[in-house]
């Protein structure tokens, strides 16, 4: 995958985490999808069945790492090889971290019963759905980008984040003027600003996965550097 | 270290990154400080300084990752070398982003100029303050911990981010309050919101750090278990 082998076994091991990552992050796209649909109806049972699922997330994550260091020991792989061992336990990380954000969304909608409540004015759900759906989109894009190692979709995806992290800031621009405006709103208003802020991370995340199968496909590590803007560049 | 080694070569390698990584934990600890007393003063410059220095702690991360990769390619270590390894590099990834929540104080104090301003009445780096002060010294435990391989006291730390969750909520009650009694004072009140937000994810880091010192010291992965409450129960 990234270049010549210690082993045949080495691959198929590594196929097999590869496809329990991918696995995870079909579980998490699927919480964080249920979390938004209870901010949106208030249905507190459903809300309690997303938090408790995120256990599910969380053993799958310590399982995981613990197999990516077995398949190190055992198979001792090369620069290259290690290079995708590593890069993939991050994407368990990052997972995991979304899982995490899911729950929160969740506990808020349990709280609040109904991200919709208030007055005829202030529609929690309504604030941040638009987020949530770029978000959703964005997360399965990249763990797309992850199970194909397309680094040309991962570069886009990179570029993206910056368009999610001013939605965010717009809507929380919306949200101070709703609670100065009735700040009966205030509370209800929080909820939907802690939603959005819980949005904005899994975008983060989605990000991360996209930077890892990068460092994956290309053995560079672009974390922290103008890697994205020059190859958007290269395109116009 | 962590049991009888492949080579002495690699104990000293080892030692090189463990000492890299404490110089790391010693530098987003005087950021983070920096980023609390921006809040506090409103200093611009000095926050623009601290947002600047964020820049060394990214380079670190990259840097520390690859010494590790290279360690583990280079020494071929055996499973109970590797733990510490792996277990060091994910330290790195929590000292990164204690380093990421330092800087977003530092963005909110040179855009809101001064945490104090307001009125009277309002006072946003005052009610961050003692939440501030516990996480330092929690996050300053931690490395301490992560430095002595101590893992009695990694226990105590992780039992103690509970109290820390607990605090962070009472200062949300208290803020809302203040807004809905003085609607002008959202705004500000949001600011000393994101602000201990931001704090109480880096007590989440510094528990963090702490669960990996456990894991090196006992090559246990406690994430996610009641490991701490069996621990505490035990002690009484």
């Amino acid at each position: 995958m990234t270049g010549e082998h210690s082993s045949k076994q080495y691959d198929m091991d590594l196929e097999t985490i590869r496809s329990k990552v991918l696995m995870m992050g079909g579980l998490v796209e699927s919480h964080f999808h249920d979390a938004m649909s209870c901010f949106r109806t208030g249905n507190a049972e459903q809300a309690e069945a997303v938090i408790q699922s995120d256990l599910e997330v969380n053993r799958l994550e310590v399982s995981l790492d613990d197999m990516c260091s077995h398949l190190i020991v055992k198979r001792q792989p090369a620069a290259n090889d290690l290079r995708t061992v590593m890069a993939t336990g991050k994407v368990i990380t990052d997972l995991e971290r979304i899982g995490d954000e899911s729950t929160k969304i969740a506990r808020i909608a349990k709280e609040s019963q109904n991200g919709r409540r208030v007055n005829s004015m202030f529609n929690g759900h309504e604030t941040v759905r638009v987020l949530a759906s770029s978000v959703a989109d964005m997360l399965h894009q990249s763990l797309d980008a992850f199970a194909r190692l397309d680094d040309a979709k991962a570069v886009q995806l990179i570029a993206q984040d910056a368009i999610i992290d001013n939605d965010f800031r717009s809507i929380m621009r919306n949200l101070i003027t709703f609670m100065m405006e009735d700040p009966s709103t205030i509370s209800y208003a929080l909820n939907a600003l802690w939603v959005a802020k819980a949005i904005e991370r899994i975008g983060d995340h989605a990000k991360n996965i996209a930077e890892h199968t990068i460092y994956i496909v290309e053995g560079k590590d672009i974390r922290h550097s103008d890697y994205v803007a020059v190859k958007q560049d290269q395109k116009n």
